[in-house]
């Protein structure tokens, strides 16, 4: 029994509190297991994709019929997607889109449009898609899948962190599957509504729940899983011209992956790579409140994002990553240069101005370019796809220190130190 | 530095891992301030708006207009108020219902219905109220003023925790008092989408986040805040005449209150009285996944409980808090007359079939029964109205342990043991 538990006492001794702080316990995360419900599409066809419902959706909801008046659509909403999306094309090569049924939309090489997306019953009737009641039984099914494929070798976890901004429902995807699974003594924590930077909440908790679980469990947490289900396509809004939406229906991707936490002591015995978290830290920008949102709508969770928002984090980025480097013991200006960096790649324009601000190469950012490439933006799921690429890289070596960065409504700015272990 | 951080180890000594656990910090729940935006109205009167709304809102579906038609769906809604929730009123006195202006509601101690809830623009135009999105705005005002409330004499809390069942946008209520605020350091953790039992993931995170910190800051947490903001009255129904809808339209009470997590260190020197958390568990019930959900809706919230809860609770409450009581060293069956009991009152049911099956004396069911009367299911804001009470009431002396258990979809049971000290 520490001193702690002996009752009131009026003076502690700065040798208590130098112990209890002493004890706890550093935290790894490893096991990056993403899983695709649907394989990715090059962007060129996803672009083509965007703009044949895109122009659908315009002529019923104007009860345009005429060939002559469609074809004048049609060739209007592809100038759109020229003008707002094809620089989208030099950054991202591919998504996974969930809501395209590819195997009907691609026949001998070939765009064919057969089946509507997801969001419809029938564009032709409904050019504003389903609700958001019904569309969030497509996440239903999604999530659970996610689930299932996420756990194929996996065993059972102490704990399971849900994170997602795209949908919700209770029962959770997390509990049905558990139950299901017959794992009924897995707690279950939600960390959902966060945007683009859920993960870093997400592992600030699993490394409480271990934590906490030593002071207070004769059975202490020996893993926390944490599952991200973005179906952020869900969301598409076919209706809207507004040059934002355009952009927004080109640079999303749907994003599903799984990964542990570890305290350090179990993980060593593993022999495995993983990202020993030194520091995380939290910040909210001054009057931003307006500059990004995300409301749950009639359709959809209608999500906006101001054309400030690169230059608001330009500002910001090099006092919040001296402060959070500095948690970790690092001086940033001093050692920048031997950093690893993992920017969320809301945007490209984001990775840009970060990398101007921090004063940093363009090699530097290699990792936010790789994952906004080959993923698109997947909001939360985002960063842990980042941590992936950098534990599986043989080039970055243990020891290598990470700096990893989110962006989300608030405006929020949050930020984790790892070490390569 | 301790051992741990030497590197990898291939044998970690005993020790090693008893000095890891033995550091780790006891936290204690403690400064209760719950705020009410609109004061409670007594149930029966309650029961009287009830059943003036619902059956205007029949009327206007059904396109009633005469006046003997609107009289009879007058009265038969009535018979049915009276069938279906006159034992509420046995149980419950009186709840917080913000979707009435209760000064236009009452005049000169007589009812009059001049302001329609709410949720309606219009309830003569449509009788299904307003759609979830213009539903969200009045979510969002309600709890930016009940965090301003919570506020008004407390300091910047190092974390917030903002947990809710009723309401999300983003940046969340929690992100918009901080900014408005000038508090732009303060993390934010959102607990959401847990129904009544989220009161206890929140603690346990608020645990975590405290206990982490002390092993990864230069700057370790000294008080975390959770705010619930349950504004349940916002997703009522007054279109669906089953059973079901009637019960809950009478059971559940708006809620909003805030406390304080400290580590147990911190808190002794202030000589005030708190709960130091002992335990907490999490088991889900198999194959009850179909008997509670709460899914976001069109209007609302949709949530259903089936009938069977209370009796699938009853046969599962016994070996549950026996493992509970397991974990913080108590024999539950010689020590069950000593405890204090603060169970989560999802209906009276509920409350009696857990005493009933853990044989308790009703009078143990005080807090619950209390707690209730006065405010109806605020979900999960009812349990922190029980600790309250609990941490308030001085017959209760300290050194007294207290089980509390709450109850959500899944279905899930969760409990904590706490000390009073």
């Amino acid at each position: 029994m520490s001193m702690l538990e002996q009752g009131r006492v009026a003076d502690v001794p700065y040798e208590a509190e130098a112990s209890s702080r002493a004890g706890t316990l550093p935290v790894v995360f490893a096991d990056f297991k993403p899983v695709t419900l649907r394989p990715p599409v090059p962007q060129d066809e996803l672009l083509d994709c965007l703009a044949h419902w895109m122009a659908v959706a315009r002529c019923v909801s104007q009860g345009i019929e005429s060939e002559e008046q469609k074809t004048a659509v049609f060739k209007s909403t592809k100038k759109r997607i020229e003008r707002y999306c094809a620089s989208s094309a030099e950054h991202i090569s591919q998504r996974q889109v969930c809501i395209y049924d590819t195997a009907n939309t691609r026949r001998n090489g070939h765009l064919e449009f057969l089946a509507p997306p997801a969001p419809y019953t029938n564009i032709y009737d409904n050019p504003a898609g389903k609700t958001w009641d019904k569309r969030r039984v497509l996440f239903e099914q999604a999530a659970l899948t996610a689930f299932e494929r996420c756990y194929e070798e996996s065993e059972q976890p102490d704990e399971i962190i849900h994170v997602t901004c795209t949908g919700y429902t209770s029962p959770s995807p997390a509990q049905v599957f558990l139950s299901k699974q017959g794992w009924f003594q897995t707690g279950v924590t939600h960390a959902y509504h966060m945007g683009c930077y859920g993960a870093f909440p997400a592992i600030r908790t699993a490394c409480g729940l271990l934590a906490a679980s030593y002071a207070a469990s004769p059975t202490p947490k020996e893993r926390v899983d944490i599952i991200h289900t973005e179906y952020l396509t869900l969301h598409v809004d076919f209706l809207a011209h507004d040059p934002g939406n355009y952009v927004m229906n080109a640079l999303f991707g749907d994003g599903f992956i799984k990964y542990s936490a570890y305290p350090l002591l179990n993980f060593l015995a593993s022999n495995k790579r993983g990202l020993k978290l030194l520091a995380i830290q939290e910040r909210l920008v001054p009057n931003s409140l307006d500059e990004m949102t995300l409301k749950p709508g009639l359709y959809s969770f209608d999500e906006m994002v101001s054309k400030n928002v690169p230059d608001i984090i330009y500002v910001h980025i090099k006092e919040f990553m001296t402060d959070l480097c500095h948690q970790a013991s690092i001086d940033f200006d001093a050692e920048k240069q031997d950093l690893v960096y993992a920017i969320h790649p809301g945007g490209p324009a984001i990775v840009s101005k970060v990398r101007e601000a921090l004063g940093l190469d363009e090699s530097k950012m290699w990792v936010s370019r790789d994952i906004l490439d080959q993923h698109g933006n997947m909001a939360s799921a985002t960063a842990p796809h980042m941590w992936q690429k950098i534990v599986e890289t043989d080039a970055i070596p243990t020891g290598a220190k990470i700096v990893s960065v989110g962006f989300g409504p608030g405006l929020t700015v949050i930020g984790a130190v790892f070490e390569k272990i």
